[in-house]
């Protein structure tokens, strides 16, 4: 395997996937004693060019996100289209699906994970910036998510 | 539910289990460019005194440790005595497990969350402290796990 792959190991992010995003993150703020944060609703496919397994997807979520010391726990909630998200919840259940970490030149790193057998699953833009899931779970048993801000 | 349970909303720990530690230990040293932590095993019962579903367990784990930005991820490879890790382990297969929080007061916050069904699933000790694992999945959708250091 190539070494320091991505360049930092700051984990800046978890993502959680939830059948209902209204009623986890109210769990959450009450479990923690914050505001429920409002969920926003991922860009529609024009915008956000999302493909998973190579095929352009109309698949969006609903986010909500809580400060948690550093880093962000991320709740998602996946529509019925096809996506990492729609395809690990409905095998794994409600729970956690991904880590993520901030990256400088995201072709690159792409490329460079999928040299080295770990392939692209599913990326996507979002205002500011992109991302990109990664298949990390022969090596490293979790999926990661690589986030590209401009 | 009662409000703001732990008293912190900061995630020190991440908790991920395996099949074979050193194995991923290495692969998760390669791709950070890291050095790869030994790995150490858990204490034996007469001084861990875990308890899995209230009944003592001779369970046992090989932990390793990687500093990952604030927090800590957690390479766990149980063994094949009852605990929630080969558990969890069994049904889900590799992958994340838990994220933890230091708290004081454990018996007060095992109590407190127990009355807001959150049952204890496992406890223990270790040099210098004390663990709890709480079933959260209802309301959290993760395992949380609770670490008091002395």
């Amino acid at each position: 395997m190539d070494k320091n792959i991505l360049g930092n190991n700051v984990i800046t992010q978890i993502g959680i996937l939830v059948h209902d995003i209204e009623k986890t993150s109210q769990a959450y703020a009450d479990f923690f004693g914050i505001d429920k944060p409002d969920w926003s609703m991922t860009d529609t496919a024009d915008i956000a060019q999302t493909e998973y397994r190579k095929q352009p997807t109309q698949a969006r979520v609903k986010l909500a996100f809580f400060d948690m010391g550093s880093l962000q726990l991320e709740l998602i909630e996946p529509d019925h289209n096809p996506s990492t998200w729609r395809e690990y919840l409905n095998e794994h259940g409600e729970g956690p699906h991904h880590i993520a970490f901030v990256i400088n030149g995201m072709k690159g790193k792409v490329a460079m994970m999928e040299r080295n057998q770990m392939p692209l699953l599913q990326k996507g833009e979002y205002t500011g910036g992109r991302y990109a899931y990664m298949d990390t779970f022969n090596d490293l048993k979790i999926i990661l998510e690589l986030l590209e801000n401009d």
